[in-house]
């Protein structure tokens, strides 16, 4: 691979977003585009919760590997904006709101058991990277976010408009997530190209941001598969009323 | 939980493999019935080398927690079954010997590009579990082994019969296995039945080998996510040609 400038940089992380962002995944197609099931828009929060559930970990174990007090506080903000400043607040407790009105059983939620495989693997090996790769490769695969808020957007339209069961109150953890997303990707995005600077770091930063896609996508995949079609879920896995 | 007899245990543990193991999984009935395309069947092989390439570093890291010398030599025996006494002997030789009579590419399959990133997450967790958790949970966890003479002959007799593709060469790897297996899972379970001797402990035992069924049956739900129905290979996984 050739050395590519900052900007050609960002656009390389770009176009992996265009052409490999799970706002492509048909499961997402099917939820905001309102041919979910209620058991099916459940299984999706049901399992979506653990990845939520495993974000702060990630943050804090990349801030555990950061020398600079700067970008330690910088990202710091993430671990305020999951589990916010008391018990009720922040993102996992917005979450858990969602899963709520979705007349799921918290404790049901919390404990995973009813998660699909697949989804813990995912999550888990996104922890893992973000723990055992470089501190610019676990800042790179966080770049999703530079294009979560069209996904949000989608899903929250789509969802509102669709489903009797989903209000705005259901969804608030979403309507919270745009502007959040939108900081730390910017920071995380200009973080990417100050540091990125041989064509074999460059090279590292793409396939961590791909991996992070590949994350994402095969949770909607595993979802599709099991409650979707063909259909089969997993042995031990949430089983819809529904 | 209440404290199971060593022969309770052996039970319950093989009631796990009765409702868990991927023997009932469809994907397997579609490969030994002879109802997969030659490109499916490349697909199963080619995520399965991820697998096989993992066992002898999951082995290692076993033998690397164990302080017993005993113990370190019978497990040393599954290294030199995978690994061979030189190059080009040992399971995962014999493996690549049934990716190349499947005309791959042996370079595409050991670098493990095309593989399914549900099953490299699969295989991660598995990795990580046994360099985690104790060491019988670790030990625990092979016991898929119990149940693998039965559906290795299932899958030989199967394939050799109906695909014009699959010869007895081919399918030299899994002519080795069954009497390892059975060595190696004996070994396993008499440790496991020896040394949980609590009721929480037998619970983790338990949980270990649900794990393992887990890993092994979500590397065949993305096999059919992917290749079977609705077929939806994901970005930058190995497309087959026929």
């Amino acid at each position: 691979m050739k050395l590519l400038s900052p900007d050609e940089l960002e656009q390389a992380l770009r176009d992996i977003g265009a052409r490999r962002y799970h706002r492509l995944h048909p499961f997402h197609h099917l939820l905001h585009g309102g041919r979910c099931t209620k058991g099916q828009v459940q299984a999706w929060a049901l399992n979506r919760y653990c990845y939520q559930a495993a974000i702060p970990m990630k943050d804090a174990s990349l801030i555990a590997r950061c020398e600079e007090p700067a970008i330690r506080r910088e990202w710091r903000r993430r671990l305020v904006d999951h589990d916010g400043e008391r018990e009720g607040e922040g993102g996992i407790a917005r979450w858990l709101r969602l899963t709520d009105s979705l007349e799921l059983d918290r404790d049901d939620v919390v404990s995973q058991k009813g998660a699909l495989p697949a989804t813990r693997f995912a999550v888990g090996a996104y922890i893992r990277f973000v723990r055992e790769r470089t501190l610019l490769e676990a800042i790179a695969s966080s770049l999703t976010e530079l294009f979560s808020p069209a996904i949000i957007s989608e899903r929250v339209d789509g969802m509102l408009k669709n489903y009797a069961f989903v209000t705005p109150e259901t969804l608030a953890y979403f309507q919270q997530r745009p502007p959040q997303a939108q900081r730390d990707s910017e920071f995380a995005l200009a973080y990417v190209k100050r540091h990125a600077l041989s064509a074999d770091v460059q090279e590292q930063v793409l396939a961590a941001l791909e991996f992070k896609c590949d994350v994402l996508w095969s949770m909607l995949d595993a979802l599709y598969h099991a409650y979707v079609s063909p259909g089969h879920i997993p042995p031990g896995a949430f089983v819809p009323k529904d």
